[in-house]
């Protein structure tokens, strides 16, 4: 059947173009004659695709030369831990803005291991000058709010962009570290990355699992254990993807245009509410009620017009819109068509 | 071009059809207008299918009902750690039998967090009764040696089965727990697997990641974070494959053949020598030397017959044959065949 469009919070749709290019050459990667599924991580191709990837990444996303970057077989969730354990020890102290399920989580996690303050808002968060390292998830994509400015911190700033990496350019400099899990904005499941800054990559306690230790995984170039080479293939479509459409800067601005036009309906429209103060609405998870409970009703009829993945996180309910960049204008458009003649006709 | 045969230790070669099954569907999921790699871990969809895999593999690897089956995005390597954490307490012992580099690698890791005793031999093994658990490798991928018969412990026995799970019946009730990558004889990378007894579940150090918590990602049915959705599906395809080609008792007399043809070839040319004593040979991976300095003749002169991955460890030069689940006999006839011919001409 035609592919329908896929808002989900991720795994997310891929770009169809990327779909078809692993697709016509999933027997036989570029006449090798094996596929990309089969290629040894430690061969000299596979080698040479994993070289080019690490610097087309470095370029799109203005690495720095004193940053690394990790592409590991871990998901996002992991660093939760891996985070404390190669960037403090015990008897440190850590900052954690929490505005969301993730970030929460993340705190959760991090209090096994040292002695974690959080805050709940930008404006008001003081982090300890001792702290080990301060942390953000700067987009929450349950609760559909987005940091749009990066705190300023004395220590280490720490951030989880599982759901905004490569969506828009990134100040790199503003942060000690930021990880991101690739099922939303860059590959399928089954890799996350992190860029670190080289001094942090020294301190790791000697309890850290190897698999996870940020310095030893550097020193092996991500290849400390076998590594997935099929969403590190993908993530090197992607990239070319985005060298496509003219880089993070075209994209931005196509991600908030995108954004601002759903938003636009929604406050035009009484059937629908969105509940986020307007500075912390997201450009990437756009979250939303529908004022009779016809919840199940819209789902049923979105998927009818083509379009699934709208239902909202289990924890609050409601619907989520995910725009990440597969996702495109068109494709809002026929969403908000959709949402319009949905209220006419059930409002 | 056409198809290699791949003798890779892993990632290794996968059944045809297999990929020829990804492929037809990759931008469409049975009809459904996504693809498996776009599919939301939590949808009841993707749910449906999990369900039937995790069912499929109780039954074909005969699965007692107090053993729980988790599918873990994490490297095989992340259980050298992971296990102790899940296992033991800090002030306890183990046992390893290291008889290769992986039982090695895995006590190395291990001793971060607990008193490891370390032994050789099988025959000489005595585990200490007081230890958390007991450890082995059933399979060495590098030293090519196979231990055929199951140690008796009486702890806990975990078994490092990256190389042989689903290649061959298993006696669940022998071990404790063991654990898999997946990318050597059941699936693409990205996806581990560990098959627990219940009442081990219980004791996880406070300071255990919790995605390499096994109760947790237990209670959680390996949905506690995003997980690999494709290596999963190419699970449930192997799974079928295994199905089709009659079983596990009829893969394991294929693999014993495979192993038998390829060692009484090897045996009877002067040409080529395998240092391994015959009861520990492996089944799984045959490796040997030539008598003369022309490896990468050899490896070229392979290349150039369609066979390639037949480059030894590392760590240890020589050759090495992986005869995973999807090499065919039929494959490692022109194995010997080619082998036979180079030995004529360069010998």
């Amino acid at each position: 059947m035609d592919r329908l469009i896929n808002f989900s919070a991720g795994p997310a749709m891929l770009p169809t173009e990327i779909l078809a290019q692993a697709q016509l050459e999933l027997l036989d990667w570029q006449g090798r004659g094996y596929s990309i599924l089969e290629a040894n991580h430690r061969g000299s191709e596979f080698g040479e695709l994993f070289a080019r990837i690490k610097q087309d990444f470095r370029r799109i996303a203005a690495i720095p030369d004193d940053y690394q970057v990790l592409f590991l077989l871990a998901p996002a969730r992991a660093h939760f831990a891996a985070i404390p354990l190669n960037l403090s020890q015990p008897e440190q102290t850590a900052d954690y803005l929490v505005m969301g399920l993730w970030s929460q989580l993340a705190a959760v996690e991090a209090k096994k291991y040292l002695s974690v303050q959080c805050a709940d808002s930008a404006q008001t968060w003081r982090v300890n000058p001792a702290s080990a390292y301060a942390y953000i998830t700067d987009n929450e994509t349950v609760q559909g709010i987005q940091l749009h400015d990066v705190p300023d911190t004395q220590v280490p700033l720490v951030c989880d962009m599982t759901s905004s990496l490569l969506t828009r350019p990134i100040d790199v400099r503003r942060y000690g570290m930021f990880f991101a899990g690739v099922q939303k904005n860059i590959a399928p499941v089954g890799l996350s990355l992190v860029i670190i800054r080289e001094d942090l990559l020294d301190r790791a306690r000697t309890v850290t699992p190897s698999v996870l230790d940020y310095g030893l995984q550097a020193q092996h170039g991500s290849l400390l254990n076998t590594n997935n080479n099929f969403s590190i293939y993908m993530t090197g479509l992607m990239l070319e993807w985005i060298d496509d459409q003219g880089g993070l800067d075209v994209l931005w601005v196509r991600n908030q245009e995108k954004a601002q036009r759903l938003y636009a309906f929604i406050d035009a429209h009484d059937y629908y509410t969105n509940h986020v103060p307007a500075p912390l609405r997201s450009c990437l998870n756009v979250v939303f009620d529908l004022n009779t409970p016809q919840h199940e009703a819209f789902l049923v009829e979105a998927r009818a017009a083509g379009m699934i993945g709208l239902n909202g996180h289990r924890s609050v309910g409601g619907m989520r819109v995910s725009l990440y960049n597969a996702v495109s204008l068109t494709h809002v458009d026929a969403l908000i068509a959709f949402m319009k003649d949905f209220a006419e006709r059930r409002g």
